[in-house]
This record gives C-alpha cells, sequence and structure tokens, in this order.
C-alpha cells in the first residue's frame, strides 16, 4: 500500500493522478499549507524538506515528482505509462518531466515561494514581476519545440501527461493566457475529460 | 558512437564522467560561453534551450543532467551505474540527483545567471546576495540528510556521485566554505583521486 501526501493546487497532482492510472492500491493524506502544516514536526519526518508530494512505500519515502512518475511508471508495468524497455525513449520522458521541474516549476515558484532565493522584500516584489515572461518562455518551448501531440510524447499516453496538466492549471495565475499555447489548452482539455482524472480532482 | 557537448565549469561535467565510467564510446565538443557560443544558430540546432549539456546519440539529441545520467547507466548496465532492476532503489537515486538539478543547481544559478528570473538588475543582486544562504541550506540538507556514504547512495558507486562531486565544484564560487561539509569534502577528494575523473578533467 502506498501512501501520498499532496496539498490541492501543488504538483503533487501529477504523482496523484499516475497512481490512479496505474491502478495502484494507495490512500492520500492532505497537508495543510495554509496553516504551515508542512512545517510542523509531524511532517517534518515524513519528509524533511517540508514540501509535497512525499510517498510511502513498504521499502520506505520517495520524493521529488520526477523520481516520483518514474518509479510509479516502473511498479506498475502493465499500465504502460512510460517506455521502459527502451533508454533513449524513457530519456525522453524524463528530459520533459526534467524541465517541467527545473524550468517551468521553478520559474513559476518565484511568484509565491520568492523567499526560497531571496532575503528582502523588494528582491522578492522583483522576481514575481518577471514570471509572466519567464513563466511565458518556458510554455512558448513546450508548446513550439517539444510537444509531439496528442499526447506529450507522441502516440502514447505517459508520465509526462499528468505532469504537464499539473503545471497548466497554473498559467492562469502566473497572468498567462492560455489561447497563446492551442496544443497545451487542447491537452488540458482533453485530460480534464479522463476519468481518472476527474476522480482525482474531486478528491481535492 | 555518442557525442556529448560541454562546457568548462558547467553540470556538462557529470555526463562527461559518468560517460567515461560506463566505458562508452564518445567524443565531446566544447562550447565556449564567453563568446556567447551557447546561443549560436549552430548550436541552438542542438539545443533550442541554449545550455550544456546535450547529448548526441544514434537516435537523437538529448538534454537535462538527471535524464542523461540514467539514460547513461540504463544503455551501460554492465558497468553498474544505477540499481537498474529496482525501482525503489532506482528512484533514491532518482530523487538525489532530482535534488541536485532542482534545489541546488538552481540556488546556484540565482548567482551568476539571475536574468532567468528577473529583469532589473537591483533585483538580480538581490538574489546574488543570498546565494551564500540558499546554496548553504542545500549543502546542509545533502550533509546531514541524503548523504549516506562512502558514496552517496551508500556501498554502491552510481550516477549520483559524478553529479555531486560536480556541484561541490561550486562551492567556494558560491561563498560557501567546503570544511562546514566534512563528508561532502572527502567524497570530493575521493573522486578526485578517481582516474576517470581525472582524465576528464584533464580533458577540460
Amino acid at each position: 500500500m502506498i501512501t501520498l501526501y499532496t496539498a490541492p493546487g501543488t504538483c503533487a497532482l501529477a504523482s496523484h493522478i499516475a497512481l490512479e492510472d496505474a491502478g495502484a492500491a494507495y490512500t492520500t493524506v492532505k497537508i495543510d499549507f495554509r496553516s504551515g502544516q508542512q512545517r510542523s514536526p509531524d511532517y517534518l519526518r515524513v519528509n524533511p524538506k517540508g514540501r509535497v508530494p512525499a510517498m510511502v512505500t513498504d521499502r520506505g519515502i520517495l520524493t521529488e515528482t520526477p523520481a516520483l512518475l518514474a518509479y510509479i511508471a516502473q511498479s506498475f508495468p502493465a499500465a504502460n505509462l512510460a517506455p521502459l524497455h527502451d533508454p533513449f525513449a524513457f530519456a525522453r520522458v524524463q528530459e520533459f518531466n526534467q524541465y517541467l521541474c527545473t524550468s517551468l516549476h521553478v520559474a513559476h515558484a518565484h511568484r509565491m515561494r520568492g523567499h526560497r532565493w531571496a532575503d528582502d522584500e523588494a528582491t522578492i516584489e522583483g522576481m514575481r514581476r518577471a514570471v509572466p515572461r519567464t513563466v511565458g518562455e518556458c510554455w512558448d518551448a513546450i508548446e513550439n519545440d517539444m510537444f509531439a501531440g496528442p499526447w506529450v510524447m507522441g502516440e502514447d499516453y505517459t508520465i509526462a501527461d499528468p505532469y504537464l496538466f499539473t503545471l497548466a492549471q497554473w498559467m492562469e495565475g502566473d497572468g498567462i493566457d492560455p489561447a497563446r499555447f492551442p496544443k497545451v489548452a487542447d491537452h488540458r482539455r482533453r485530460m480534464g475529460e479522463r476519468a481518472n482524472v476527474q476522480k482525482v480532482l474531486a478528491a481535492g
């Protein structure tokens, strides 16, 4: 049995959808960010980094979304969530997920988590101002260079799809008009129609 | 045959060492960052992101260090660079590499690549000021919570080791005293003694 620690509006949604896609036996525990529960002693014992997602398995605890997504794909091979037996194709999936994590998510985080990289309010505000540009550049690269279609990697649905869908939820909040990115917008609509995704979103 | 695009002082060093560890047939091409070659039309055809590393394989081009490292481990299984047949253990390696990429490397990049996340000099300077704190917090987490020893993951040398070694080269430039992190410093010394690492460093 897997336990996934989540919080609404965070990138934990990607692993949550992937667990559902995998047909995994799992439960979720919601962490309340508004009360700062991610910094509570109890949760820091689960994840000393004080973030979600964290996934408790029979072997121990795992964190970091791209690592969790690859773990889910490898642990439930019958679900065909990644090209597990083709190192090049698997690397292409990981490359995409890596870009979401290190470029897009990081750019986005400068809007509300600026304290991670600055100590004064003026700098934090300066970083916030740049978010529509920096996040928009990431979406340009995804729309124009990376998205194969109909799914992220092409014909096959993979662990890159729930991750892209998750980060696309943040567009409006980051000051990005989704209409600028028609492939991504269409992907988001089709993902939102999937029964697994609707089940996970209803769980909050 | 693999071609790795590198530049001195960048995280491309990690993939370069891993290729040597794997016994791969490869060549390297150095990109001159001082003249802005990473933004030249020729190089943007290799990697539209304008960064190193990029790796040209018979199947196509791959980028993003954690993806490259996993690809090298999976493509050369005889080199035993990762626990390939144990999804949990493999996820632990990926989790560590992910932290280096998304937390440590990103914090470090706020010193010299601030334009990625800000548009004005005052904000870029404000981010630069915070680097010794933010990078130091990452090293605290690595030293105290993540590094198993004698190698990153424990008894077995993995693709996490050349990556940690690579980012440890940046400590002094980031205003971090290596003596604060004795496990990491000892790992760096032992890595530097390996013949493969010396060969790669001599290649520049």
